[in-house]
């Protein structure tokens, strides 16, 4: 198997990257390093059968000779697309951040899968895509879908994309719906926001909002495994989204904030803000339903709060990003 | 009240503009003219209230150009998006063409929006978000969204940048998801694909498929009606989606043939192909709800075959478009 996994210098592929190694395949990552960093796959990049490929997904041009000049890993027979911005309200302030890194980049893979006759597509999609839908449980099947984020959106815009393909040219599509996933390599995300800023400033620690803000958390571990788990076991459908996240009701931003001072700064007081929303576009509570995962056998190894501890412990150790 | 309209000089917007100045609105109409022709809008464009620009909408720079230009009607107050690509099956055969005309004239159009303050949307989306649910009740909360043509996908992904829009700065969004609508002056659908064809041929009409594929049709003086009766009296959510439709089962392709050559060529010959799909992204029956809409007290004036009859008189006396 040779597979091509976009987004591969970022935070979850490195993750996945390893564990499809270990499977036997062959891997082709390709990212344009604005977010992601080399330094994260440090140890695949040792391994013959990985190779790394700096490019702009955007560019189908540079897209297309990228895949020409690395034919020395055979045919690709899948590819995981995992790039995206990774940057939700940076994404609010300027919408063609999205509309770039996280749809076009879907739309130009799309592109040059129908041109080289790769028929399947693992794509990494979110929760945001559910919007804000009050105390509903959110299941695969529901809606309305009514993103409120432009990464939300443009996520939303990417299954579609993919949805359509699938008629058109497809094999496959599976669509995985992410939670919010700590661990590391982090390159964003709450915990590593705590964490910098706590040690440029070891006295207080600012909290968006009143602390009240409750997700659930995933382990990359877990979501990795939870992927390959999907892939494994799910029927041939030939497109199935499923919800990936932990089984509980998730942790505050306050505990979140509490266990990070704890970790790395026991001494700093903490400062919360009024209002139970961080930014524009961030959805206060959700209760996220993972039956269908769970159907297939799965369960995470730690639930939101065992997976918070375990990435703050490791984003500390992990030193200052680039 | 000054409005703009996108896709001014196309199927939809004429009838549409009429009822607006009708109304008392001035109306800015915009349109690339490469599907529409400034003679749909011979009437509109003998009034005081109204002004046509023609304008690439995927050109951003022309489009604030564009408006710039055209303050003589006033600080625009809503936008009627209808601009996109009407040919759904070149859109699968080429998916940059929805990608350009049926999503980026929207994501243009909230930028335009954004810049000027402009906070009401109404936006016609379609059916085709709904992709395949095969003999499930298509209410507007229906899940999960797979459309399976770029068509639909880009209209899906069209609500979406408009929903999260409506989080960062918009007042409010109507969705008008329209079903398949016949009438003048018609530019694309099947039944002016067998007036033309039966002008070319009058012995024989070839259908594709068998025949049975049956949709429901609505007049556009009735998709007009619904649209302004929506914007009247639904109650003032920020973000609301409504299937406008008939309320009937809808007619079979075999029938639309039958009538159109009754009328336009009674000698004809009908010939059949297989299967129930006349292309690929055409979803063979579907079942949509409408009670939404009629929940306001709204129904259509003509069904699905009352519609069709008249669009068949209606389009064979337009004489042949440019």
């Amino acid at each position: 198997m040779s597979v091509l996994i976009t987004g591969g210098a970022g935070f979850i592929a490195p993750n996945l990257i390893s564990r499809l190694l270990k499977r036997g395949d062959t891997v082709l990552a390709v990212d344009n390093l604005c977010r992601g960093t080399l330094s994260n796959l440090t140890e695949p990049l040792e391994h013959p059968r990985f190779a790394f490929a700096k490019v702009d997904l955007t560019d189908l041009g540079a897209y297309r000779s990228c895949l020409d000049g690395h034919t020395g890993i055979g045919p690709i027979t899948e590819v995981w697309h995992l790039a995206a911005n990774s940057d939700i309200p940076a994404g609010i302030a300027d919408s063609s951040i999205d509309l770039r890194d996280t749809f076009m980049t879907t739309f130009n893979t799309l592109k040059v899968m129908a041109e080289r006759g790769v028929r399947r597509i693992l794509f990494a999609s979110s929760s945001a895509i559910y919007g804000d839908l009050g105390e509903r449980e959110l299941t695969e099947d529901i809606g309305p879908l009514f993103p409120i984020s432009n990464y939300g959106a443009m996520k939303l815009a990417s299954e579609a994309a993919i949805t359509a393909a699938v008629e058109s040219f497809l094999e496959s599509a599976l669509l995985f719906r992410f939670p919010n996933v700590v661990g590391v390599p982090a390159t964003h995300g709450v915990i590593l926001d705590f964490i910098l800023r706590l040690r440029d400033q070891p006295a207080f620690l600012e909290v968006l909002g009143d602390g009240t803000q409750q997700k659930a958390y995933l382990h990359v571990s877990d979501l990795v495994d939870a992927m390959l788990t999907i892939q494994a076991r799910a029927t041939r459908a030939k497109v199935s989204a499923f919800n990936i996240g932990s089984t509980d009701d998730g942790v505050t931003v306050r505990r979140i904030a509490e266990e990070t001072v704890a970790v790395v700064a026991p001494q700093a007081e903490l400062r919360f803000g009024t209002g139970n929303r961080g930014w524009v576009g961030d959805v206060p509570r959700f209760r996220y339903s993972t039956a269908k995962l769970q159907a297939l056998g799965w369960r995470p190894s730690l639930d939101s709060m065992g997976a918070v501890r375990r990435a703050i412990r490791e984003i500390a150790a992990q030193g200052r990003p680039r």
